[in-house]
């Protein structure tokens, strides 16, 4: 059996990669680590625990879990226009799902490769980080810096500014539907979107000096616009028929199932941000130079509420809700 | 049922009070905290996880439960003689073991209350956090501040050096006991020192510049001194006659058995800290002013291993060491 400081050491104590090593003056190993902040730069702080079988399925593949653990808490950051720079990470893990140790140690190899790869494409340096015995879940705290001040928020929109999406809706929602199907070729374009998330941190930080406010979309996007609404006290008119929907999407769903999965249906990662008229072509420019698509599906407007979507189709997803005692 | 973001407003973010404001530009209710580190400090960063039935009993009061996820993670900022400034939280919650939502409400507000308390205490801000839907686990993830160069690190130990512990070892062993035999009293002085341990943040900022290296007894004195000395390359002749034991244990368990405890028991959260011997008189009066003892176990020498304790004593606890698969 493997014990705790073995499975740290083996896994998650690896040298960094050089470029990643920037701000560290000391790594993993003692009781805490101890960071250099740039002078001038804020710090960016985010925590996202993805738990087994509600924010994935225990048979996913491992260094999926791992990719997608990450992922989703750097997500908030690219919200904030944040670099990345550092994270911490808990892994409560079940020791009994595993029929051997050959088999815990074969799922921990492919893990760490998933979150590692991850961490080293946005020159993230995993710093510290428990083990402990459970049920499977990752905690991962996220730390990157913004110039003082510069930060997006969800907070800064106007009556009048644009509202645009990265990329396309309905992937996460998609991929589920996908997996559930028995779909496992993580080539599928909706189950990578799903098990595969990137965090938008390249196109949010090109952002940051022309969005006047930004969120990532996890929770759905009717819900995080709500979010954002609420933070910027405007309404929004949706244009429905403009929502980007992603790779497959209609194919697999339909039409009108389609768009509730890029309304409704959460996990998918990209960036919902409000712009002025004038800004949106030099954002959309800027994002393209990326590889990252910026599509207009709305305004804000001084009326509270949401114009444009059937009040049925006006809610969230909350994973609780299928967990009620 | 309580959604999570209802959860989250309710509880967790609330307004912090004005003395743990300080360096936060934005608090919770955004995608993640805008912080404000001072020039001139390194970051300081550890994340420690508590899981239900594995670090604490599933029917501990909800407040201890809050202040004891909180109070081991402190514990590493106070090992490395920073002072505390923020926390983030994910807290996983079992609704299925709630009878109603009431029951669930009532467990929350005592947890938070727990919790807060703690932070308050430390003039520390929890600035973000996440709650998923789970077996009850808890990761709390804290940064503090050190000035640059000052912290204390495992790795400073000299040969000669004399080996010290503040307050007194093996109450977590023995309140663990305690709880075991149904002692459900918190004014029990070894029950306290398992369920709410102190984390010794003053004791570790006023040995910053006395100590040589310093870590905090979790794992167990044995344990936890074998991380010293390796990362030092000292050994240790251990003076177990002179280790202070908790208030109540050698009753408890008989002196044989209380040695145990205090040599291998864990989750005792003291600090096991190296000093120069003409330090030792200073770092004793600037603990006794802050009410904590400070008592001499040992001295580093250059021979390898641990001297003063029996083959059989030398080991340490890994929580993982009763979950075989």
């Amino acid at each position: 059996m493997l014990g705790e400081f073995e499975l740290i050491q083996r896994y998650f104590m690896s040298p960094q990669e050089a470029h990643a090593t920037a701000g560290i003056a000391l790594g993993n190993g003692d009781d805490a680590a101890l960071l250099v902040p740039q002078a001038g730069q804020q710090l960016v702080v985010s925590v996202d625990t993805s738990v087994v079988n509600v924010h994935f399925p225990h048979d996913a593949p491992a260094h999926a879990i791992g990719h997608r653990a990450l992922a989703v808490a750097l997500s908030d950051l690219a919200a904030m226009g944040a670099s990345a720079r550092w994270c911490v990470m808990s892994l409560t893990l079940n020791h009994q799902a595993f029929s051997a140790r050959s088999a815990a140690e074969q799922w921990l190899a492919a893990y760490a490769e998933g979150f590692h790869a991850l961490c080293q494409q946005h020159a993230t340096a995993l710093v510290g980080g428990d083990v402990t015995s459970g049920t499977l879940a990752i905690g991962v705290t996220v730390m990157g810096e913004v110039p003082a001040g510069k930060a997006l928020t969800r907070s800064g929109a106007h009556p009048g500014d644009i509202v645009a999406v990265t990329g396309a809706l309905g992937g996460g929602a998609g991929g589920l539907m996908r997996w559930r199907q028995g779909e496992r070729e993580l080539a599928d374009p909706l189950l990578a979107r799903y098990l595969l998330p990137q965090p938008r941190l390249a196109a949010g930080e090109a952002l940051r000096d022309l969005a006047t406010a930004a969120l990532d979309i996890s929770d759905g996007l009717l819900a995080d616009l709500a979010h954002l609404r609420n933070a910027s006290q405007v309404g929004c008119a949706l244009d429905v028929d403009a929502i980007p929907l992603a790779e497959g999407l209609q194919e697999a769903l339909g039409l009108d199932a389609a768009r509730k999965a890029a309304l409704s249906g959460g996990d998918d990662y990209e960036l919902l941000v409000t712009l002025a008229p004038e800004h949106v072509e030099t954002a959309r420019q800027r994002l393209a130079k990326l590889g990252v698509s910026l599509t207009v599906i709305g305004r804000c407007t001084d009326t509270p509420g949401v114009t444009g979507v059937a009040p049925s189709d006006n809610e969230g997803w909350q994973h609780f809700s299928g967990v009620a005692p």
